[in-house]
C-alpha cells in the first residue's frame, strides 16, 4: 500500500511520514527505521551533545535521515548544526525559537528547511525564512508545544501558505499516531504527518524500556502540559513552549510548585533524583513525554510495523471516503 | 450535495451537522435556519431562562429542533427540562456535568439524549447513561471546553464506542467551521459534526452586531482559555471546564487577576460594566467566546449558506481522497 501526496514526490520517499526528532528518544536506529520504511526519519538533535549525534548518525547507517533541532538551545552551540550539515542530511527541521539565521545557512547546504510552528505568528516568520516544509504542530502533541491545536492550525497555515507559498509543504503534527488520523489530516490540506508518541513505543527508540508499561496503560486523558520536567533538568524553555507528559507522581508532586523545583538547594537532590529515575526507566519518577495520542497506542513494536499499520489503515480510509458523497 | 453517514440516517436529516446549543447566542431562528436547512439545530438552553427558552421554541415555528443545557446548571432549575421536554424536541443535549438523571427522564419521553462529552472519562459516563449520541468536544471550542484535542479525542472515543456501544453515535466537536474539517472528523471515525463558532458568525445568532468586525478580524492565535467571563458574570463552572474566547480588553485586564474579580464590590461594578458593554455589543469589554478556528472564519453570513457551503467542500474532500491512495 502506498500513498502519493506532494511530500512523497519532492522528497521521494514512499510515505508523507516523518518522525518527529525527539531529544533523547529518536537516535539514529529509529531513523534509519523510518527512512528504510518509506518514511523520512529525523535523528533529535535535543539539547545539544555533540558526541551524541556523531554517534547516532553513524548508528544510522546509509540511510536517508535528517535531524531536528530545538532552535533556541541550537542557538548556544550553533557548531552542532555545521557537524550535522557536514553529515550531508536530506532535511533539517528547526523548532522552538528564530529561525531565520540557521535556516539560511541550511538552504545554502543546499539542504531542505523544515520549520515546525506552534500558531499562525510561527507560521509567517517560516515562510519568511523560507521553509520547503511547514509542521503545523498543535498542543495535543506529547513534549513540547504551543497552544494552538492541530484540527484548527493545519487548515489556517494551510490557507496562509495557499495565499502566499503555495509551494511550500505542509505536514500535520499532534495527536497523529495511527491511519485516521493521516487520513484527517490530508483531508484538512496537510501533505503528510509528523509522528512523535507513536514512535516513542516503537522498538527501536531509545526510550527507557521501564517507560513501555505505563504509556500502553494509559488513555488520552492521562496526559498534561507542565514546566516541572524542564525545571528539574534546568532547560529554560521560553514561556510559550510546556511539556506534554504523563501526569505520573513526578509531574504530580511538582506541578504547581514550580518555584521550590528552581531553588539551587532543591534543584541539586532533585536533578540527580531525576536523571537516576530516567536512567532506570522509572515511569513514575521521571518525565515520560507523551501526547494526548497515547490513549492510541497498545503495544510497543518495529516502526516499519507501525508505519505499514499506519499507511494500510489511511489507504482504506482514504479509498473509501466517497461512500460519505452522495453523488449529485 | 449531499453527505450520508449514520447520523444522517438516525436522524433523518440531510447534513451530518448540529448546531451547538450556544447559551444567549442560539436562538430559536438560527436552530429553525440548521433544521431547516438540512441539519440539526439546537436551541441554547444557557443558564436557565424560562420566559428566554419559550420565546425562542416559539420563534423555530415549526422546524425540527432540539435544545442543549448546562448541565450543572439545569441541577439548580430541574424544571426547565420539563418545560423543553413538553415540546417534543427532536433532541436534548447534556454537556459539562453529571448526566444520569436527566438522560433518563429524557429518554422515558422518547426524545433521543445527546451527550457532549470533554475526556474519556465523561465518555464512559455517557455511556453509561445511555446517550444515543456522543459529542467529543475538544479544548479547540469556543466557548466552555475541557483539555482533550478534538483531534485525538474523537478517535479514541470512536475506538471506546466499538468496543463498548457500537450503536452510539459520534460527533467531533471543536475546532470545525469548514467542509475540511467534516472531512476530517468523518475520516477520524465521527457519523458527522457539531459547529459553533461559525453559527456564532451567522445572520440568525443572536450575537450582539458589534462583536461581527472582531471575529472577522481574528486569527485562531487571538482565543484563549480563561474564566473570568465566568468569574465577572458569577456562573459557577466546574474548575475542569473554561472558556475559549478572544482575548480582548477585559480578557487581558483580568486573566492573571481572578481573585480580584471575584471580591464582591468589585464584582458588583465590573458586572455591571459588562453586561453593558455585552448587550451594547463592545467587543473589547464584554466577552466574545470563540474557537480557534475564528481564523477560519471571514464573513457573517446566513446559516444556510455557511452549511451548504460546509457540505460541497467535504462533499469536494471525500469524493476526492482516493487520489492520495496509490493502487494495489
Amino acid at each position: 500500500m502506498r500513498l502519493r501526496t506532494r511530500l512523497t514526490e519532492r522528497f521521494d520517499i514512499e510515505h508523507p511520514i516523518i518522525s518527529a526528532p525527539l531529544g533523547m528518544i529518536a537516535g539514529g536506529r529509529l531513523a534509519a527505521a523510518v527512512s528504510n520504511a518509506g518514511g523520512l526519519g529525523l535523528i533529535g538533535g535535543g539539547y545539544g551533545d555533540g558526541g551524541w549525534l556523531e554517534r547516532e548518525f553513524s548508528a544510522a547507517g546509509n540511510a536517508k535521515i535528517g535531524c531536528g533541532f530545538i532552535t533556541w538551545s541550537l542557538a548556544q552551540r550553533r557548531g552542532l548544526l555545521d557537524q550535522v550539515l557536514a553529515r550531508r542530511p536530506a532535511a533539517v527541521m528547526l523548532s522552538f525559537g528564530p529561525v531565520a539565521d540557521f535556516a539560511a545557512q541550511i538552504r545554502q547546504s543546499g539542504v531542505p528547511v523544515i520549520c515546525q510552528v506552534q500558531s499562525m505568528a510561527h507560521a509567517r516568520v517560516a515562510v519568511g525564512a523560507g521553509a520547503e516544509v511547514i509542521v503545523a504542530q498543535g498542543g495535543e502533541a506529547g513534549g513540547h508545544s504551543g497552544s494552538r491545536s492541530t484540527f484548527t492550525l493545519v487548515s489556517e497555515v494551510a490557507d496562509y501558505l495557499a495565499k502566499t507559498a503555495p509551494d511550500t509543504l505542509l505536514v500535520a503534527a499532534g495527536g497523529v499516531a495511527d491511519g485516521r488520523a493521516l487520513a484527517a489530516a490530508l483531508m484538512l490540506g496537510a501533505d503528510g504527518v509528523l509522528i512523535g508518541s507513536r514512535l516513542v513505543a516503537s522498538s527501536e527508540a531509545l526510550t527507557p524500556h521501564g517507560f513501555h508499561d505505563a504509556i500502553i496503560a494509559a488513555d488520552g486523558d492521562a496526559t498534561v502540559k507542565t514546566s516541572v520536567i524542564d525545571l528539574v533538568r534546568n532547560y529554560h524553555w521560553p514561556d510559550e513552549f510546556s511539556g506534554r507528559a504523563l501526569r505520573n507522581g513526578f509531574v504530580t508532586r511538582w506541578q504547581g510548585d514550580e518555584n521550590a523545583l528552581t531553588e539551587p538547594s532543591i534543584n541539586a537532590s532533585e536533578n540527580q533524583r531525576y536523571w537516576e529515575a530516567f536512567t532506570s526507566g522509572d515511569a513514575d519518577n521521571a518525565g515520560v513525554f507523551m501526547g494526548e495520542a497515547v490513549g492510541l497506542i497498545h503495544d510497543v513494536r518495529p516502526a516499519a510495523d507501525i508505519i505499514e499499520q499506519m499507511v494500510a489503515q489511511a489507504h482504506g480510509r482514504l479509498s473509501h471516503a466517497g461512500q460519505f458523497a452522495l453523488p449529485g
